[in-house]
């Protein structure tokens, strides 16, 4: 099994992080970015958003790191991460649909402004970032984990670019149970870090 | 089982339009929008978010549309419109994510500047939508459906906010597969329209 990655990318290191706490074996196929090997055959055809991380595993090739996570979840880490009956999935995709809108479009777009010079608006994607920590922060003040209290696919949908918050300058102090959380993510068997 | 729906809202025809396709019963909670009924309580404490869909079903309330499809599919559909093994379920994700992410920012985007005079940067919000409906272009002329060669709850995330797309100033005629499909789910049995 094949994950395309990119070391840089948050995107990317939510699927690593879930193959280490679930213990999965994936092979780490290192992308030209730069080079643009990410908007070309096979990688193009495997995901027509031109984006990482994808993933193959056979015949099946899956864009998108909250539907990597999903297929991963119930195909290799068991129902601790996803669960298979209708109200703890909700639970859960709630946090999948959060990483994906307003973490993607706040702390990661904030981060893509300061370390890789996209031309975003910083100061949107700063009052964006806001706006979800203050979310992020008001809920975990009363759960240690985002759904089901426990670690679910949904830590690692959202702890990514969270963590690495402060690379785009958002200072993640004023959160303190934010910081509470990211301690205890680091604590879970077979974290693994991303690279600085 | 409830919705708190507003009714020009793309996200909460989402619910709608599922629910009219899997015959589910749901009762429709109008919500007073322009009095900011969702930002106060008793919503507010349903949806720290402030936006949206919220659906209550007893216990349960569940905002973010893409979470809600998952659990009444899951709960009341059927496995036609969310499927049970992870193979299925992670390329419906793959959708439901575009739809959180790339629908949301583009023909979303640009329908909430000329509908609701949002202040987003409207050539942005263009650009996105063309480029999220190449894709989908692109993926249709091959496929008749997103996901699993049949409709699922992928359909029901992505539509709304393409067939509402001009309301915003994007011309589908340069999309002739996206034009067949939306089509063929105006056909599908239960099918109901968002009002105008």
């Amino acid at each position: 099994m094949k994950l395309y990655d990119l070391e840089p990318s948050g995107n990317c290191y939510k699927v690593r992080l879930f193959a280490g706490l679930a213990n999965i074996a994936l092979e780490r196929v290192p992308v030209d970015f730069l080079g643009g090997a990410h908007k070309k055959p096979p990688l193009i055809e495997m995901n027509p958003l031109g984006q990482l991380p994808v993933l193959q595993d056979g015949n099946l090739a899956l864009r998108d790191a909250q539907a990597i996570l999903v297929y991963l979840a119930g195909t290799y880490g068991g129902l601790a991460w996803w669960p298979g009956e209708p109200q703890g999935q909700g639970e859960v995709m709630q946090w999948l649909s959060f990483a994906a809108n307003e973490v993607q479009h706040g702390p990661n777009a904030a981060r893509l402004v300061d370390k890789f010079g996209a031309a975003l608006d910083k100061p949107t994607t700063l009052a964006k970032a806001a706006a979800a920590l203050k979310v992020l922060d008001q809920h975990l003040a009363s759960h240690p984990w985002l759904a089901l209290g426990r670690p679910t696919i949904a830590e690692c949908a959202v702890y990514p670019y969270v963590v690495l918050a402060p690379e785009g300058g958002v200072d993640l102090a004023p959160y303190p149970h934010v910081l509470g959380w990211i301690e205890r993510v680091k604590a879970l068997p077979g974290y693994v870090a991303q690279p600085v």
